[in-house]
């Protein structure tokens, strides 16, 4: 028997949806976190997540949990199917399966599609909506649109803005200082703020410091949880022009040394000091120095040569000199500030001097939010999230669906 | 009939005496904010607060709206009743009454009282305790307690550290600027942000500025929303140890002059420009100047002045040489700092170069708490409160009825 309890609405429907694509978590990148829900008259018969790069899509997996039993079943799916025809071998890029997911969903005879989101990925980008509707199913996009939004940010600005996802983290006092003037750092977050930076690490591809950062804190720059199960450690980048990084540090000698990567300047005669960090085990990736003069390489460069390397998202945790660069070329997505109930009153400065002299001219962050982690307060907003969000409705001619799916 | 909806616990009328305690804010310093309600089996039977100073005390509006039906009930009230007998005259302070509230409270046979606080006043401090169980009343001590605090916050600071409570305002970017280089500051922060902070001077019998912020912003510091009922504008304090204000900004020529306070050094040669501002309608305050060199005004001598001249409660504004030597001193009670979701890298920090080199050294806020305030978070911490809250607890005899309470 099944109780009133099992029958679900879209929107429990889709909130399953989003949980069961959250265990995809540190396993699919730089693929999206997707799930899917099958549910006949609101009754669960089938659901699947994307579970790793290279395994079935979650419409797959919730299709064949369904048996062959779908016909005229609703399909819940936080992303756009994918809608692309891999040519004469319709090789799906998961290697596995010969077709989209379009066709897979209209093969079985679903009847209505419910979406969160659509893909700005030029290879779907609405071509997967056209697709089920002209195969007369009724599709609805905009069902938590807005939790589906961070739990793919990085691939979302990935596809719009075609770099890595980077996200700014800051551990500061209420007056915006990160160290003491004679570099003490350690600790003006507590346990629980440094708990969370564990779990941000977990989240992004990379996490990056700059030759300072490394030389004066030593960090590991690890998840503690990695390794529990299959996610592996974030790559570790250090920005060194010089390659001048000290073999005795832990970055470069430590059992994570083959997730390091030095990012020096084309231009310095470091070529044996690279060699030397590469026999020890870390990757170097050759970059340009930065064009607007000063020290240091280039940012856009150094977001290439990551994203070549197959890095999707980027956590920088400093130094000064790191976030003012970032902030300087304004090339970021988020920033997350950890703010420690401490006045500190000179020192080092989060951010350094961007010589602006009016307040329209600074950085303004959208969508800023607050929360209380431990003893401190997390800020955190964004800097191309509207951007990033045009991207994701609907294509035109479905726009008013997507209004009555909202209201 | 009564119903069941009418029947309340000990929390729930408690809560109630918070709500009418609230009703004289703004009218009752240097008194503090006291509500009171009598209840039989759960059920209200009488209730008052206390509505401006030199007006009857809340436990005394309560019993007299019980019009000689109190025997039996229970007493709530946020604060400890007072109890100084006022020698041959037994005049009371509010000059109509010639009793203490626990007369009134023996005499109406009330036999539960469920208190809060106790007052840190010395002519309380668990005398009304004391008092009323001698007189075989059952006193429960504790509920809400946590609540009942931030609501006379300044009067309590004001009884334990004896000088007017000093809260700072912050408006600043999230990297700790309130100004670019240029002074540009309006508006760091939105209107929600701005319309809180009106609500903050209305709490606060003054609001302090030094001369450069007078100068450069010149502000007006008030309360747009007094004069629609009784309460006053705050008092206006311009730190301005020259007293070199000019007439034509608005502290010194708009309507609330006469609620301006100029606070010059006894030590400057500027007795002429302090009678010319008195002229005006302004109110000069003579102070030292600071012991620990530098220009400015001594701040304990400020504070001194300023309580001398009834002021209980500051909100201090800025600028940045105001609030880090309010830090650098350690005479600040709160700290509130609205952070807008800017990165302005470089411009006036909030707070100064307080030359410390350990963290350790740094001042440490307590009951740090967060809030999102339109596009700003809020973040709130104080320097005292610890002590001050230790000093509201019952006196050794009654911890263990206390601690029954609350559990």
């Amino acid at each position: 028997m099944v109780s009133d309890d099992d029958i679900h609405d879209d929107l429990e429907l889709m909130a399953r949806t989003l949980r069961l694509a959250e265990r995809g978590r540190g396993l699919v990148s730089p693929n999206p976190l997707v799930g899917s829900v099958v549910a006949r008259d609101g009754r669960v018969i089938g659901e699947g997540y994307h579970a790793s790069h290279g395994e079935r899509h979650a419409e797959v997996a919730a299709l064949d949990a369904c048996q062959g039993q779908a016909a005229g079943a609703t399909l819940y799916c936080n992303l756009e199917p994918c809608a692309t025809s891999y040519g004469a071998d319709d090789v799906h890029p998961n290697g596995k399966l010969t077709l989209p997911c379009t066709h897979r969903i209209i093969q079985e005879g679903i009847s209505r599609v419910v979406l969160a989101t659509c893909d700005p990925n030029p290879h779907v980008a609405g071509d997967g909506v056209r697709q089920l509707r002209a195969a007369g199913i009724d599709v609805a996009i905009g069902p938590l649109a807005d939790n589906a939004l961070p739990l793919n940010i990085a691939y979302f600005t990935n596809e719009v803005l075609r770099r890595p996802f980077v996200h700014l983290k800051l551990a500061q006092t209420i007056d915006g200082r990160i160290a003491t003037s004679t570099h003490h750092s350690r600790w003006i977050t507590d346990q629980r703020a440094r708990d969370h930076v564990h779990r941000l690490r977990a989240e992004h591809d990379a996490v990056l410091v700059g030759s300072g950062t490394a030389r004066l804190d030593d960090p590991q720059l690890t998840d503690r949880r990695a390794g529990r199960d299959r996610r592996p450690q974030p790559w570790r980048v250090v920005l060194d022009t010089e390659a001048r990084l000290a073999h005795h540090l832990r970055l470069v000698s430590d059992a994570h040394v083959a997730r390091t990567i030095v990012c020096a300047s084309e231009s310095s005669a470091a070529v044996d000091r690279a060699t030397a960090l590469e026999r020890r085990g870390a990757t170097v990736l050759w970059v340009p120095t930065a064009a607007s003069g000063g020290a240091g390489v280039d940012l856009p460069a150094v977001l290439e040569a990551l994203w070549r390397h197959g890095v999707r998202s980027v956590l920088v945790e400093g130094g000064q000199r790191v976030f003012t660069s970032f902030v300087r070329v304004g090339v970021f997505d988020q920033l997350s500030a950890f703010i420690a109930p401490i006045l500190l009153g000179g020192g080092v400065d989060a951010i350094g001097d961007l010589s602006l002299t009016r307040l329209a001219d600074a950085t303004r962050l959208e969508q800023f939010s607050v929360a209380a982690i431990g003893d401190q307060a997390m800020v955190t907003g964004f800097r191309s999230l509207n951007r990033v969000q045009a991207a994701l409705r609907p294509p035109k001619l479905e726009t008013e669906d997507a209004l009555a799916a909202r209201t």
